[in-house]
C-alpha cells in the first residue's frame, strides 16, 4: 500500500454538527479486513418501523451485497446495516453469496431482527474472497456500543481511497413539524454516473412510506449522484439507501403515503439538496483531484441530450488533463461535444469558462483573452458552460481534473 | 511547449524500406506553422487517373479540412494531397472554411489540377486560425522537389505528439501482377474508435475503381483503426484515405471495378493487414504509453457486443492505470465488463492474462498465482482475454496503458 494520499485541497473546511436522528444508533469497529489501525466496519441499528428505499449500480456484474440488498428491499423494512471497507466482496462467485448470507445471519442475531431486514454494503478490492467470520463477534460487540452519533465516525469507517469523510445534514418542515435528514457517503475513484464505487446512506426521522421514499430517491439521484463522474468507471457495488424511522410522528409529523402529497415539497427539495451536496463532496475527493469542474450544457435539443453532451465533456481525459494543467483548451471541449453523438452544429456552439466567453458561432471569440481565461483556470472551482444553440435542453454535471496523482493512486492500489 | 517526449519504448526497432509507387511523388517542407526546425508540410502529387476513397471522423463538429475532403470525394479522382501538422484548422468557423478554399487553390496551381482534386488534412491545435498564406510559395517550391521517396520523410512531416514516424508496406498479387501498397499514419493521443486525431494515407499502384476502394476501406477500418483506443477521445479531424494510381496496369494488372471480384482477395487481406499494422503503431505511440494491450473478448452474444465490451475494458482508466502499475487487477476488468451494458453473466465470466486464467465462473481461479500473473504484467505486450460464456461473438481491440506521462503531455500541450 502506498502512503495515504494527502487530503484533497477541495475538502470542506469544516463539518456540520449532524444531529441525532431518533431511531438510528450506530458504532464502528476495527475488524482488520484489510486496513490496520483504522475502523473498517460500520454497524447501524434501526428501530422497529423503519422503512427503506434504495438505488443500486446498473452494472451487469454487481457485487454479492448489491444482489442481497436488492432482494431484501422488496419487504420494505430495515433494522440493521452492515458496511465494511477494504473488500468489496465483488466477483467472488458462490463464496461471495455465502459471505453475505452468513453476514446477514450474524447481523440479525446481533440486532435482534430477521436477516432480510439487514442491509449489507462492501467497498474495496474486487475479486478477493471476504471471510464472513471477520464479522462474528465484532457485530455483537459493536451492537453493545451503539449511540446516536457522532456521524463523522460513521463516515470515516466506510472510507477507502477517500481523503476525507463525507457528511451532510438538513432540517426541514414536514406538515408543521421539523424533521431531520442526515447522510454519509464514500467514494473517490471508479465514480461515474450510474453510481460508481460509491456508497451513501441517508437517514430521516420523517414518517414516510417505503414507496414514497423510493420515488423521491430515484428522482433525486438523477441530478446528484448520477450527475457526477470522476473517471467514467462504474463500480459493481454502488449503493445509495434512504432509511426513514418515522419517529418524528411522535412530534405530530404526518405519515406520508402518497408521493404526490403537497406537504412533501420541502422534504423533497431538502433531500435532493443533501444528495447533491454529498455527490459534490465525492467529486471533490476524486482521486488526485485539485480542481472541481461544473459543466453546464444549455441549448441542447432536450435535457437528456444536454446530459449526454455534458458527460462526454466531463469524461474526456483530454478535457480533464487540460484542466489539471490550468490550460483553457476549449478546442478539446468542442471535440468532446462532437464525439457525444448528440445533435450539435459546430457553427452555433458557444463556450464560456466562468463569465468569459471564449468561443462563439463556431470560432474563437473575437474578444478572447488568454490572460483573462488563464486566471479562471487557476481557480479551484471552474464553471464551464456550453451552449449548443439548438433548443431548451439543459443539464449540469460535476467532475474533477485528471492528474498524475490519479494515475499513481490507481497504479499502486493493490500492491 | 514542454521538451519532446522520449521515443516510446514500443516503437518499431526498424523501418521497412517502402518501395516507390508509380504515380506517387511527394516532398516535405518547413512552413513554420507551429513547429520550428522540423518539417510540417507534406505535399503529394498524384498522376492523372488516380482514384480515391476516404473514411472520416464521426464527430458532429468536424474540422474544415474534413468537410472539404468529404465534398471532393464525390468526383472520385485525386491529383494532390496537402497535409500540415501544428494546426488542425478545426473549430475556426468561416475563417477555417476560407483557409481550406485558399489552400486548395494554391495547391491546385502548384499541382496543375482542379481544386476539387486536392485533398487537405490538418492536425495539431484546435480552435486557432490557420493562415493559408503559410502555403503560398511553399507548395510551388515543394512541387518542384517531389520524388517517389523516401516514405519515412512523408511520415515525419505529419507528426504532432508522435514520438516516431509510422510507415508500412505490402506487396501482393493482383491478377498475376505484383502491386504495392504503402501507408503512412500519425496519431498518438485523442485516439479512439471512430478515428481520433489520426491521419493516415495509403497508396497503391493497383488499378482499382473508386467505389471498390471505398468498399474495401470502409470494411478494413472496422477491425483496424476503429479497433484501437488510446484515451476514448475522438478527434474532429480523423482522416483515412486510400489512393490508387492504377499504374500497375502497365504491367498487365487487371482493372477491378467490382468489389466482389475474386481476384481482390489477396489485395483486400493485404490492405487490412497494412491498416492493422498502422493502427497498432498508433496505439504503441499512445501518449505516455509503455505497454501495448491486446484485448480479445470471446463468447459474447455477437461480434458487435464483443466489440463494445472490449472497448469498455480498453477505455477504462482504472484498467489502464492498473496495467501501467503492472498490477494484474482483473477485478477492474470485471467492472468494465459490467458497465458496458451488454449481456454478461458474472458467474460465466473467465479472464486470462496471457495464457494464465485468473478468473473462472465468477470467481478467482483456484490455481491463481499472483507471482505468475505479475510476470506477465511486466511484459511490454499484454494479451488479455475475456470469455463472456454466452455465445460466439468475438472481437479484438488494442490499447495502451495510462501513465503519468499521458497526463503531463496533455496538461502541458498548449503552454
Amino acid at each position: 500500500m502506498a502512503a495515504p494520499a494527502p487530503v484533497s485541497p477541495l475538502a470542506p473546511k469544516s463539518y456540520p454538527d449532524a444531529p441525532a436522528i431518533r431511531g438510528v444508533r450506530f458504532a464502528t469497529a476495527e475488524a482488520g479486513i484489510k486496513y490496520k489501525n483504522r475502523t473498517d466496519v460500520l454497524f447501524v441499528l434501526l428501530d422497529e418501523g423503519t422503512e427503506v428505499a434504495g438505488v443500486f449500480t446498473k452494472s451487469k456484474c454487481p457485487s454479492a451485497p448489491v444482489d442481497w440488498c436488492r432482494a431484501n428491499l422488496a419487504q420494505g423494512t430495515a433494522r440493521a446495516i452492515v458496511v465494511n471497507s477494504g473488500n468489496a466482496n465483488a466477483f467472488t462467485g458462490m463464496k461471495g453469496r455465502k459471505t453475505v448470507e452468513v453476514t446477514g445471519e450474524i447481523a440479525a442475531r446481533a440486532a435482534g431482527c430477521r436477516a432480510e431486514q439487514v442491509f449489507i454494503a462492501s467497498t474495496g478490492v474486487i475479486g478477493e474472497p471476504l471471510d464472513p467470520q471477520k464479522f462474528e463477534g465484532v457485530l455483537a460487540e459493536t451492537a453493545a456500543r451503539v449511540a446516536p452519533g457522532p456521524w463523522l465516525d460513521a463516515a470515516k469507517a466506510i472510507m477507502t481511497t477517500d481523503t476525507y469523510p463525507k457528511v451532510a445534514t438538513r432540517t426541514v418542515d414536514l406538515g408543521g413539524v421539523a424533521v431531520t435528514i442526515n447522510g454519509i457517503a464514500k467514494g473517490a475513484g471508479m465514480i461515474a454516473p450510474d453510481m460508481a464505487t460509491m456508497l451513501s446512506f441517508v437517514f430521516t426521522d420523517a414518517p414516510i412510506a417505503a414507496p414514497v421514499l423510493q420515488a423521491m430517491l430515484s428522482a433525486g439521484v438523477e441530478t446528484s449522484f448520477n450527475a457526477i463522474t470522476v473517471d467514467s468507471d462504474t463500480s459493481t457495488s454502488d449503493t445509495l439507501m434512504l432509511f426513514a424511522t418515522g419517529q418524528a410522528a411522535a412530534d405530530g409529523a404526518p405519515r406520508i403515503t402518497d408521493a404526490a402529497d403537497a406537504r412533501l415539497a420541502g422534504f423533497r427539495d431538502a433531500l435532493t439538496s443533501l444528495l447533491t451536496e454529498l455527490a459534490q463532496m465525492v467529486v471533490k475527493d476524486g482521486e488526485g483531484a485539485r480542481k472541481f469542474v461544473e459543466i453546464t450544457v444549455t441549448g441542447a435539443e432536450s435535457d437528456a441530450s444536454a446530459k449526454r453532451i455534458a458527460l462526454s465533456i466531463a469524461n474526456s481525459p483530454l478535457v480533464k488533463t487540460a484542466v489539471a494543467g490550468e490550460d483553457a483548451n476549449w478546442g478539446r471541449i468542442v471535440a468532446a461535444v462532437g464525439k457525444a453523438g448528440e445533435p450539435a452544429d459546430r457553427d452555433r456552439l458557444a463556450i464560456w469558462f466562468g463569465d468569459v466567453r471564449v468561443a462563439v458561432e463556431g470560432a474563437r471569440d473575437p474578444d478572447y483573452s488568454e490572460a483573462v481565461t488563464s486566471d479562471i483556470m487557476k481557480r479551484e472551482h471552474i464553471p464551464v458552460r456550453v451552449d449548443i444553440g439548438l433548443g431548451d435542453g439543459r443539464f449540469t454535471v460535476w467532475t474533477c481534473d485528471l492528474t498524475k496523482e490519479y494515475v499513481a493512486i490507481n497504479g499502486d492500489y493493490r500492491s
